[in-house]
C-alpha cells in the first residue's frame, strides 16, 4: 500500500512475518470475517518459514480472538476468521493483573469511566427500533436474573450481558470491547472475594434493584442519571465484595 | 486458592493449561517480574503436555507482553517475565481494526475519552517531586520535537512518549496502557494517511504549538483546559491526516 516505513517493528521472529502478512490481508480485504485461512503448509511455503512458526502465529491469532481453530483435524479443521476483540484484550489484561502490574482498583476505575461514558453517550433516537429492541432484551435479562434460586455463575453471565448490551447503545465497539475485557479480566477476583452463598444472596438482592434502576434511567433517556447509578452500582459491589 | 469454579472457561487446548498455571503462579507471587520461567522440558513434564504445546503458550505470553523470549538458544535463552500491557492490548486491537470490526473512528473517540480523563484527573500534589520530574521530562521531549529537520518517525516516537508521560500523572496504569495501545493500534493508518513531507512539515508545526499549549495547561494544574486542548489536538490531527 505504501513504501513508507511501517511503525510496526521489523519482525524479530518467524511467526511475526505471518502475523504481519495476515494483518495486511485483513486490512486490504483479501481475508474477511468467516473466511478460512490457508492451511499450515500453504502459509509456510508462502512465507518461507517452518510449519511450526505458522502454528505459532495461528495460536496467537486464536488467543487474540481473531481466528477460531477447531481442535480436530481433517479438511474442515483450518482456522476461521472471527472477531472477538474482548477475548484478546481480556486475555492480555488478566495476565498483567495477575503479575500485579495492573491493579484491580485501576481496572475498576477504568470500567467506571467507560461505562459511565457509554451511559451518557447512549443514543436512543438515531435508530429507535434497534434501541427499543436492545432495551427490551436488557429488560428480559433482568427478568431472568430475578428468578429465585438462579445459579450464581448464571447470574454473573446474565449480568455481564446486561452491561454490555446497555453499553452498546453508545455505538462505540472499541469502548464496548474494552469494557467487557476489563470485567472479564477481574471476574475470578470478584468471584473469589464473595465466598459464601448466604452473603451472595444478600448482595444479589441489591444488585437486582440497582440493575432495574439503571435500566429505567437508560430507558427514560436520562443518561446522566444512568451514569450516576452505574458508578454507584460498580463501586458498591466492588467495596462489598472486598469487605466480606 | 479456592475450590469454587473459575469463571475462566475449561481449557479446550493443551497450551491453555500452561497459560492458566502461569497465571495462577503470577497471582500467587510464585513467579515475579524479572524471573525466568522454567524450561520447556520442565513445563511439559509438570503439566503432562507436549513441548510443542508449551512453546505455544510461551509464544502467546510473548505476544501479550508478559514474557520476553530471546531468539537464541543456550542456558540464558529462557522466557523472562516482563510487563508490557500496552504491547498485548495493541496487538489485539490492531488485528481487530485490520479486520474492520473496530473502526479507526471508534479508536480515536476512545483515545480522546481516556486522554481527557487522564488530563482532568492529573494529580500534581500528592507527590509533587515526581510530578515536577514528569513535567520536566515532558518539556524536554517538546524541546527535542522542536529540533528542525527531525526525522518524522522520531517525531512520532517522541510524540507518543509525551502523551503517555502526561497521562501517567493520573496514576491509573490501566488507562495509560489502554491509551498507549489505542495509539499504537492505528499508528500505521495515521502514518499512511499523511503521505508527503511537505504536508507533514505543515502539520508538525501545528502539532508542536498544540503540544506546548497542553504542557502549559497541565503544568498550571488546569486539567479542564488541558483536556479541552487535548481533544482539539487529537481531533484536528485525525481530521487533517484524513483530509490530505
Amino acid at each position: 500500500m505504501t513504501s513508507k516505513p511501517s511503525t510496526r517493528p521489523v519482525p524479530a521472529r518467524a511467526y511475526e512475518t505471518v502475523l504481519n502478512s495476515i494483518e495486511a490481508d485483513l486490512r486490504a480485504g483479501r481475508i474477511k470475517l468467516g473466511d478460512q485461512l490457508p492451511g499450515e503448509r500453504a502459509l509456510a511455503e508462502t512465507h518461507g518459514i517452518s510449519r511450526a512458526s505458522v502454528r505459532d502465529a495461528i495460536r496467537i491469532l486464536d488467543a487474540m480472538g481473531v481466528v477460531r481453530t477447531s481442535t480436530g483435524s481433517g479438511p474442515n479443521s483450518g482456522a476461521v476468521v472471527i472477531s472477538e476483540p474482548a477475548i484478546g484484550l481480556s486475555a492480555a489484561l488478566r495476565l498483567h493483573v495477575a503479575s500485579r502490574q495492573l491493579s484491580v482498583e485501576d481496572i475498576v476505575e477504568s470500567r467506571i469511566l467507560l461505562e459511565t461514558w457509554a451511559a451518557e453517550s447512549a443514543d436512543l433516537t438515531t435508530d429507535p427500533r434497534r434501541s427499543a429492541a436492545v432495551l427490551q432484551r436488557a429488560g428480559a435479562l433482568l427478568g431472568e436474573m430475578d428468578a429465585p434460586g438462579l445459579d450464581r455463575e448464571e447470574f454473573h453471565a446474565l449480568d455481564a450481558q446486561f452491561h454490555v448490551l446497555l453499553s452498546s447503545l453508545a455505538g462505540n465497539a472499541v469502548i464496548e470491547a474494552m469494557m467487557e475485557s476489563l470485567r472479564l479480566s477481574i471476574a475470578d477476583y470478584v468471584s473469589e472475594s464473595v465466598p459464601g452463598n448466604k452473603d451472595w444472596n444478600k448482595i444479589a438482592t441489591v444488585l437486582r434493584a440497582q440493575h432495574h434502576g439503571i435500566h429505567e434511567a437508560v430507558s427514560a433517556g436520562d443518561g446522566k442519571r444512568a451514569a450516576e447509578l452505574l458508578r454507584e452500582h460498580i463501586q458498591w459491589f466492588y467495596a462489598e465484595s472486598h469487605r466480606i
